[in-house]
């Protein structure tokens, strides 16, 4: 095969393909450039350029670096007969749910608040915690929503995870789509984990905020998207949400006047929560080539019907 | 039996002397008074009075509200007779746990310089995690410990424990009491959970920072006089350390004026890392108090030649 790297974000791009080569010593990996070699079978991407699909014709697959597809799919060009293959995990999984631990605990243990009374050398100890008054909710029930879930429920705080099938993850309650109103009655600290799709565009809304626990906490790991910004803030002034952690944003990098960084009830972090790690992920994909060419079957193929 | 209530430190104590009733109705539970009724069998105790073993000269049993008894046992009127009991966990290890997750992923996430590229307003990724550069060194192996350990190695950090014993615990490696230097060698993250005794008081100096890997972190949740504070500040200021967090100090409340309050590199919290919960703690000693009447043994008896 020949496996074209083309990434507009990536900071060392040659790295990537030196792994990858590494890890492909059989195959031919090259760095995109604007020509294109016209004989590429497959690409791994992260944000291509649209001249891509131009440039490559023959390309059959398609390996995104990350999990979500969103942007990939909102490519005119991308061609329908292209298979789509997502990141599964890729060391993302354990990065996000050791993120969201920490902003949970910070909240649930008023560690916020201790590092302020620091600042004043006050000795006040703060309510013991009542795990109860805790419930984690987690919309997204894949690879990413299921180790987040299982991190909180390892820590004995109560879990439930919303997601398209309700499929159960150990140890939490499982909801299915219909139940969004169950899942978010019973949740104070919200988790967005959920692929980017038509459906959930917006999702992280007034209407979806009014219907958690009092004194709650929104924890936005997945897409900027997913979140309508002035409801958060309005929910914010009300009361009805107590904070916020953004690692992603409609725009980014987001604009340095944009509210949110200079709102103390906000945790802004440069979409760090979840990165793919360039080993793991070198090693997935090389073992999906080899099985691509043995005419097997690969995991973390996109449906595109469904967007994710 | 008859069970007094005596701590100098619990603010409601009448709220423990009537949960220790509800959990107990078949026995007397009451409230230590100076006098003392000179009738009590058992004593559940934080901090008690020396008086209590004078007026109380019938004790068999003293449960204590915390896993430390290092206070107890140096009580000089304590009588040889009577049996200790600690609470084993009585929730604590769990908050143990996740307390020291939310300060192990500060650092090792980057989480504290997000907090100040924020107030800058400025987007700017840093490097992503190697899981391991952030190896995990647990001081004491029972049950705290051991919890301590497995939540870090849940989130696929490697973590060492070292116990007088070497006890194994499940998915991390286990140092026994000869090979500190071993142990210390493999580590950056420090933990201490260890009990207080002749052996370890005083443990955490600069002999056993200078042991660790480069750019260690400290967290002691143990007991202030584990540390030799001058040692921390040294090393802190020599670069041997990169930080640390002190739940615990040798004078608590930590004086206002205590270097420690207003040095950026140490987070100071006030003793809060580990509560034993009422009602988990109160269901525990009711327990223990069924089983000596029955006349069975109990766990949590404290060793004394063994100092906990």
């Amino acid at each position: 095969m020949e496996i074209v790297f083309a990434s507009r974000h990536e900071s060392n791009p040659l790295e990537w393909v030196n792994a990858l080569q590494q890890a492909l010593p059989e195959h031919r990996v090259r760095l995109w450039d604007e020509g294109g070699s016209g004989r590429a079978d497959a690409a791994v991407v992260w944000a291509p350029p649209a001249e891509l699909f131009v440039r490559e014709p023959g390309l059959t697959h398609l390996f995104n670096l990350g999990a979500g597809v969103d942007a990939l799919l909102r490519m005119p060009d991308l061609p329908d007969g292209i298979t789509l293959v997502r990141v599964e995990d890729g060391g993302m999984a354990v990065q996000m749910a050791e993120y969201v631990l920490h902003y949970l605990i910070r909240e649930s243990r008023d560690l916020g608040r201790y590092a302020g009374l620091q600042a004043q050398a006050r000795w006040q100890p703060l309510d013991d915690i009542d795990r109860d008054a805790w419930p984690v909710g987690v919309m997204g029930g894949g690879v990413m929503g299921a180790r987040v879930a299982q991190a909180c429920a390892a820590l004995d705080y109560p879990v439930a995870v919303w997601s398209r099938s309700g499929r159960p993850v150990a140890g939490t309650r499982a909801f299915s789509q219909d139940r969004l109103a169950d899942f978010l009655a019973g949740t104070r600290v919200l988790v967005n984990v959920l692929p980017l799709t038509d459906d959930t565009r917006g999702i992280l809304s007034r209407a979806v905020f009014e219907q958690l626990r009092p004194d709650a906490y929104l924890i936005n790991i997945a897409r900027g998207d997913h979140l309508v910004e002035a409801d958060l803030l309005a929910c914010l002034d009300s009361g009805r949400l107590r904070g916020a952690v953004l690692d992603v944003f409609s725009r980014e990098p987001l604009p340095s006047d944009h509210p949110f960084w200079t709102d103390a009830r906000i945790q802004v972090t440069p979409h760090v929560a979840g990165a793919s790690l360039m080993s793991l992920t070198v090693r997935q994909i090389a073992g999906k080539v080899r099985a691509v060419v043995r005419g097997e079957s690969i995991t973390g193929v996109v449906d595109r019907a469904r967007q994710y």
